[in-house]
């Protein structure tokens, strides 16, 4: 932990969300960020009520996002960089306000709720020069650090089979109906986009995908499905992966499975050797050398390299979680912002998410519709 | 055990086979068989050996099938059944010969090395009156048969995802060309047909999925990979499938996934709750109704029906394996048998897979290679 | 397989009975054995019926055990070997009786009832120059062969750590009551002797510890105890124990542990490294180098040596469970007595328990017995 | 999170110290703490460098602990509760000048080096008023709190038998001599006290099965050894446990059992069910009801009750781990304090580790090397 905390404001995240409870843990855990600044609903009267639940000064909280990017930035303190935390089709408009005004943005996934939504936001961060982080979060778990050095490094050798998946249950029944909020924006296209389990979910396999291994999609046909009657956005997808170089991929997103709570698993197997990580016991990665028994290599443990070791805070057999692989992604985006007030370059280990990682996934999430669409046709990412 | 052993005969499965031996195992565990003859290889000589290992008196030790056919067709106390253990293209010709005397088959699967031999097979096995069983081992297993029951008891509710994978690693590198037999065999289009690991794994990932649904397949659209190269079959499959009644599913089949060796695994997922099916930790089934905690349902244990108890030996907890799995299949076998000889119907409780099993497996085979072809287009079975 | 069978004999194992299928099942898995005679019951009449269940000759199905010994001696096609599987207090008179015609015996475990029976038999042994082997039968997994021989190889280094138990669960209420006859038996002190959990699946435990290890106890105490109302033995046993040379041991046998069927454990540490196996998954083995990732070896894969490698039927990834660990006896035991027909030393390989074993197993449930009484004091074995 | 932080001082912690780092995470991650001053080293120097370190003013930065009581004390905004974070022989003096001006007190564990130092602490505790809390981390995590909480309930019926133990290797060798802080100061009686290993984990296994149980200990019997050559204190113990109302345990806590990190695992056995816990994979818990099969309860997920709710961040499947079990801990502090300075009763579904607990951990560690030293006899704590 450094000495001063960078000023963090919130753009959503207001009673009933959950991943703004989130998003502040995780900006906490490290001690590199404060809580200074809100604008965590639309309606004013219930941002206020969210920003005194946390304690927060009553000028800093804010009942409309482009109001609260113009007085933070002429505020001495004001602050220094916003988490973004709302539905999707509201990730655009605050983004690129804060942007607009030197303000870092780190912000949830998918990118936004269309494709040319994206585009234009890669444009707004290119002008900015702010940093811009996207919380795919997984890619902050040690053992996926882990997973991909040992890649990189050709510990695997060359890249045969990549098959992830993120299987869920929660939306097995119509709970949009209920009135649950979280099943509400989901499935609503208009919030969501034009994906389902495939944007809410699938966006972050693919990412894992891609993180982990290096590897360039070339083209993928996927087969979209609404299982839940009158649902309007599919809830289960299964996609085929081709890679450059010949590696070949499934991937398979699906929120009607009976059993699998957030079950995100992935597979890499190239010429010598695999490895296999599972999100819900994450402190573990099983490597297999070929021809050798598996090797269960665990965090900060024997057998973890640098990448693992410098996202760990403490022994293994003591188990990190969800939050610290999320904190992981909320330490990074410190040290790179602080390389960047300094003006140098940040340190060549130090990885997160982009906004080409979420104009990626929009891609991705765009190709899948179209696959599906022309049944399940091989198409290509239109990036 | 009953009395007097059934007499059944072996083609195939000499010195440095694999399955022979294991189809001899499985045909003593329950005591309903006896082997007493054999072709155990087109070399006279080598044949004789492999029968005198075997303690079988010299002249019930053949070196051609079709001899063996004729001679055991005509003695008094000749062989009832015989087991067919030779390489795929090597099945067609010597079961018709034996289902031609009225003598009963069973087959290693898959069932042929083209389609176009296992429609003729199927014509003659309808012709002859006798029994044809395939060995497609995996339904054999208690939980399995537990899995299949509750499906078809729709403690599931209306399926909508099956994922089915069966992968290994042995291929991982070019065996075929050290010299090893089954490797040898295996990637030879000759002897194997035109699948590689599609057929060999595939059809069983593929009529394991059929067998505990009991959906039947629509279309499928495949990628067929030979990632070794110089390989002429394919080592790696990704396949997609569509059921009757609009249920999806994922199957994957490879040969060069290090640190497995026999992964074959299956889920099934419905609107009321969830299975999980593990081989190489076969006396287990999770079973996971919606919105509820998964259970493990153990071999013989509580909360295991009667599909799974009749074919259980033993107590749960002392784990029952691959052997016992195969053995089932020739003890259901051994029962359907005896109740031909009886001239009654069979106890409708058993089940073993079929010479339309091993048609269909083959129409899987041809259909993925056809779709691989068309990159991945969806086709239908050619049945 | 070799090929004549050796013509075994069984005394108990009737309708009802569990162990006697078992024995049955175990003796045919190699093809080593034909069951050829039996006195299942003292009962003539039930006898009969069980040996006409297994369709046996009808003069050679006994009522009485010294009859079958006499007439069978006299046959020139006798048993050569018989498996006694009655309850504890019937292995010693049928024992004798079948040694004292020089009669190979296999017998199940615990060896008697009584220490003092053990050590008798111990002398009828070293008279009649058969072969005595103790159906312990977990010491017939290959991974258990596989941890003796690393640890034997010094591969552990020095042992300080041995962590064994056996829990159950189907004696957590008072099935003897309900006239269940496995509980009914194991449960009464004339019958089972002076142990309850300790004899019936303690000697296991102990057994199997001693195996793996090859360390010999010096000293133990225990604290037994009858949780169920009104049962006169022990159905949960805490043993702690001193091995030679300072290594250190605890031992937990229960049978009122709800939802452990047969979990049979066993962790064994050294200077150097660890070793873990389950009896429930009983193909792979957990090996620690010390300072290293935990290594998966699995039975005839990558890592297993060759005392894994010869008791071993099938490829890795396919399991092989109970009924093939105890055919491993039921096979090294053939190979003992082939040896032993022949004139000659038996390969060295060859490991099966012995009557040292069985009067050591005796030793130790006096002795746990003995501690618990004496509220736990430190005991040694009575040998 | 409630709007003002509580104002938290810490004495040790300072850098290289392992656990000073984890309390200060699990003092942010709730946001209910605000660390604000510090006595991290007596050597004023450093204490200065680890106080800049972590951003704290110069001024709240002391190299006396005493000095920081005092001036603390006497501050409008001083602090309102104290981390003891030091060495075991370190908690006893630090805590009581703190305590004296009802400063509150957390503590980390064991309480003190010795039993008599426990006992007048305690009386310092009750002459303040203030609050005092142990760090026994474990019992914060929310799956440990489920089957307390079922226990409590009756689920499993009346309890018979514990099984608790505490394996790790990092002290296979002796890494006391390389300069190793942590094994240093945990190996040296000086300053660890009569327990080596049984003190520094034992005490967590011990204290975990009391809180998830209820239930007291008659007596127990300890075999302590000191494995690695030359090493003053334990570093495996084997102890056998009797509870009050006849229920048995054993317990085992090792520092020299390769393979293994903080492999914490607890069994709880009564008439009605068992239920099954392991710290390295934490959010899962299993019950098996008598003759049900078992069930996967995840936190927050299908299946769990209150107790685990309360405590939980986010939905099941995504991991919780040991900063978020040990932020609980600070968390329910947080709130008793609350209700504590409102002059109110605290909710009393409120629990945590009390001065009570402290005391008897180290009559656990006291009785165990008694026990010990007399060949493992039966003692009583000395409470």
């Amino acid at each position: 932990m450094s000495a001063a905390r960078l000023r963090l404001g919130m753009v959503g995240g207001g009673r009933d969300a959950f991943i703004g409870a989130v998003h502040r843990i995780a900006s906490r855990i490290d001690g590199h960020f404060e809580l200074v600044a809100g604008c965590f609903s639309s309606t004013a009267e219930k941002s206020k009520a969210s920003g005194a639940d946390l304690g927060l000064p009553e000028d800093r909280v804010y009942g409309d996002f482009a109001e609260m990017a113009k007085r933070e930035a002429r505020l001495k303190t004001g602050i220094e960089a916003v988490a973004i935390v709302t539905p999707n089709h509201m990730h655009y408009a605050p983004a690129r306000e804060f942007l607009k005004r030197g303000i870092h943005v780190i912000c949830d996934k998918p990118l936004t709720s269309t494709l040319a939504d994206a585009k234009k936001l890669k444009k707004a961060v290119e002008a900015s020069g702010a940093l811009f982080v996207l919380t795919h979060n997984y890619t902050g778990y040690p053992m996926v650090r882990q997973a991909r050095e040992m890649i990189a490094a050709g510990e695997l050798g060359a890249i045969r089979v990549v098959q992830v998946e993120y299987p869920q249950d929660w939306l097995s029944e119509k709970l949009e109906d209920t009135g649950q909020k979280q099943a509400g924006w989901r499935t609503d296209p208009a919030r969501s986009g034009a994906g389902g389990s495939i944007g809410d979910i699938g966006t972050h396999a693919y990412n894992l995908a891609r993180f982990m291994t290096g590897l360039r999609l070339e083209a993928l046909c996927a087969d979209l499905d609404s299982f839940v009657e009158g649902r309007q956005l599919d809830d289960n997808g299964h996609v085929m992966l081709r890679f450059e170089g010949g590696a070949k991929g499934m991937l398979w997103a699906s929120q009607v499975a009976p059993g699998n709570e957030n079950a995100l698993r992935i597979r890499v197997y190239g010429t010598k050797g695999g490895v296999a990580w599972e999100q819900e016991n994450p402190n573990r990665l099983l490597h297999s050398p070929l021809g050798e028994p598996v090797r269960v290599i665990t965090r900060n443990g024997a057998g973890a390299g640098e990448a693992a070791g410098r996202l760990s805070r403490i022994p293994p057999g003591h188990p990190e979680g969800y939050l610290e692989g999320f904190a992981n992604i909320y330490s990074e985006t410190a040290l790179a912002i602080r390389a960047h007030q300094a003006g140098g370059a940040p340190d060549p280990q130090i990885a997160y998410p982009t906004i080409d990682d979420g104009v990626e996934g929009m891609a991705f999430v765009d190709a899948c519709v179209r696959s599906s669409k022309r049944d399940a046709a091989w198409v290509t990412l239109n990036m």
